[in-house]
């Protein structure tokens, strides 16, 4: 694939991930700089070196990638986090996915990239600035077709029916299990993230009153380890916690 | 939807999923049955009574619950590493993903469900009874079209070329690097899970020598918990080690 | 040390260890058995062979092994946990400790082993039957007579003032802060352990009512590898959790 | 206990907790500063005002506080990692403990201290400077005495003879396995820490070929929570890696 300007490359310099479109100017690391316009006519997997002689490797931008550098004003869902939700929630091709609270919009991207074509994802948000930030970062991926927002706060139902599968990532999600019940198919999985063991206690109490079965609350961590072969070993530091995800899925009564 | 047979759904009762395909025959669990033909008809998030008077509802098997309970005769990818590996890999719609070892193929299913009808997996496996475990696990999520298997052990290069990801699940994955990067589109993802440090350390030194960037090493946890609301906790066990999952990405030259 | 009878000593066979005390009699391993009286006259590191030809290694009992091998009626507190709890609580030579909840008394002998011959720990337990169980393993440890057991369910207060530290390890541990308040000398530690989430929360908000300081949360993960050089991994399973740990200092007034 | 200068407190200001010796002089804070000799005549758990109005509470400081804040060149030995030597190696009252590699002197003080006053610990360490730090922070414990100091490069055998306990903390424990079998009393215990799963494997393979049995390894992590009990979740960031523990017990022959 030849680059042109507007398109996203990951630059890996320094030992560092950077996600960069292709337009005029400079792009800076600690020690050197490039003239971003190099990059057009290139290909994934070639290097441009930098003024000062570094090495910049021209790299295919993934999902992953994307949803680490999503622009936020709050905190975001996390790949490991993510990962489990696209299996459990089965994101994948053609399904409809309605999620309540976007924030920054990291798992809108993945949602929208994995439902695919043809697929659908609602989102339902009542700040309109996150909104409009999640829209900005689904265009970087092209993708913003693929989601349909609601501006609103939800009280007691969705507009949708029988979508196949929502994720609520909003203070008091247990105050949305009776619209998410009402909106999903029969059989069908509901996901959340809480960051405390208060709000899962909340919402697992609210479920047992619900037609809810099937229910899992997991935590994901995922250590990283320095990559030295012969000095194998983690890192110092790891994100220590990001939430609680919790499951279940719909049945029509219990 | 209404189900017939030959379906499959997930039966959940006295807490516990299991994986059912409908057909003539019965189905119990330790205190209860029920006659699996009754299922006919029924919807998903619907419950049928045992004959013992337990409840058994009827859930949509989701991609995840599949994984979970592949047929198996070897370790498997659990769902916690293929998460992260479907966003590492970016395995999304219409993307031709290459697989070195498929083991029993829980992979392989995943790979095949993320790529969508127009994506393509190939998939290399020496030991023919694995390949025709695999091909049986794809059946049940009628996947088998999306996946080429190729019963040969591989040295110097896999037959296809430019595919956008590949996962190696092999245990001398070091000596398939070559053929990786040959096989790999510029800039592109591979993946590798080893079980020990000592593969980890073999990887990263041959690594060293050859055009990858970007590579890291991450192992991954996932701890369970009680669902009891007055009284949270982690359950007392976990699983303490599947694998430590590799990625790299390839460039044409140092 | 030359070993006779009544001695305790750790037999290590068949990768396993055994805490045995040497008496008439015989003892079995899957595989193999040794008549315990051969025991005698040994020294810790020598090795009698089974009657069947396994090797059985003789060991110095350690508090660890001790730790591991209480007879127990209860959940016990593990060493991840007490090892901690001996740095926080500073249980060394000469302290007067107070705990409360013996339960089958693993604590109470760590307790006991650390203060010395001039410490000593008080133990409330309203559960007689414990009480024993508690003194039948600190007997093991001939560390009987550094404890003083209360049979009785405290309320208000314990009889002993101005101790170096408390541990509590009962349901409702929140319960008893004003009373631990009360014994504990000025500027000195307080520990508790509980299970759930829910209690934590209760001993928190209790604690934020009353005069204690530097208040701090643990879990702790203890990992353990396979052994073996060519192939390091860590073992399939863990414990997941065994309960939070709670640490506080008083302090006369807030 | 009446405060006087020379002593060491733990002054807990503003959520923090530092350790400060009496002297004359000022403590600073972000906010507000003390005087510090107007701790003289305080007891642990009184509070003073700084003099700008925040509250310093005096708290008693454990073994666990001068272990965290020793003075240190080198990486030190956690508590998380002390916690289970002391239990491993059974590190009580009269116990004669030989370590080599005592760095900036970290588990010295522990041990030190829970040696008691008719134990000792044997310290090796090649780098005077490293002894200077150690004695350094052992003179804050008063615990000087209990340790005998060799500044020499070990390599085929220690000066003491039937130790209770071992611990090495070196770059290359495995050449000095066969000098730490020569000084172990029989059957007792040996510890060592490595941070790389390299030096783990080395230190494995070469144990294979020694009498050492009951064979253990170990990587223990620590998890701290925030303590609103309203809102109670772990912090975002937790230390990831400090190194594993390597466990054995000396046997004559294998």
């Amino acid at each position: 694939m030849v680059l042109k300007k507007g398109d996203y490359v990951v630059l890996f310099a320094e030992g560092k991930r950077h996600l960069i479109k292709i337009k005029e100017g400079y792009f800076h690391t600690h020690k050197d700089f490039i003239e971003l316009t190099e990059l057009e006519g290139k290909n994934y997997g070639e290097k441009i070196q930098g003024k000062r002689g570094c090495d910049f490797y021209i790299l295919k931008p993934t999902i992953y990638d994307f949803l680490l550098k999503v622009e936020r004003k709050t905190q975001i869902l996390y790949p490991k986090d993510i990962g489990l939700i696209l299996l459990k929630l089965e994101v994948g091709e053609g399904k409809r996915i309605l999620e309540c609270g976007c924030g920054s919009g990291a798992l809108t991207c993945a949602l929208a990239y994995f439902v695919g074509e043809k697929g659908k994802v609602f989102s339902y948000e009542r700040e309109e600035a996150f909104i409009k930030l999640a829209q900005k970062n689904l265009s970087r991926l092209e993708l913003q077709e693929r989601v349909l927002f609601h501006h609103q706060e939800v009280r007691d139902s969705f507009e949708e029916e029988e979508v196949d599968g929502i994720f609520l990532d909003v203070k008091e999600p247990w105050e949305l299990l009776p619209a998410s019940h009402k909106a999903l198919k029969g059989g069908h999985p509901l996901g959340i993230l809480v960051p405390t063991t208060n709000q899962v206690s909340l919402v697992l109490r609210t479920m047992q009153e619900l037609p809810f079965v099937d229910v899992e609350v997991w935590e994901i961590l995922m250590r990283p380890y320095k990559i030295n072969p012969e000095r194998l070993r983690p890192e110092d530091l790891m994100i220590a916690h990001t939430g609680y995800l919790i499951f279940a899925k719909k049945v029509f009564s219990l």
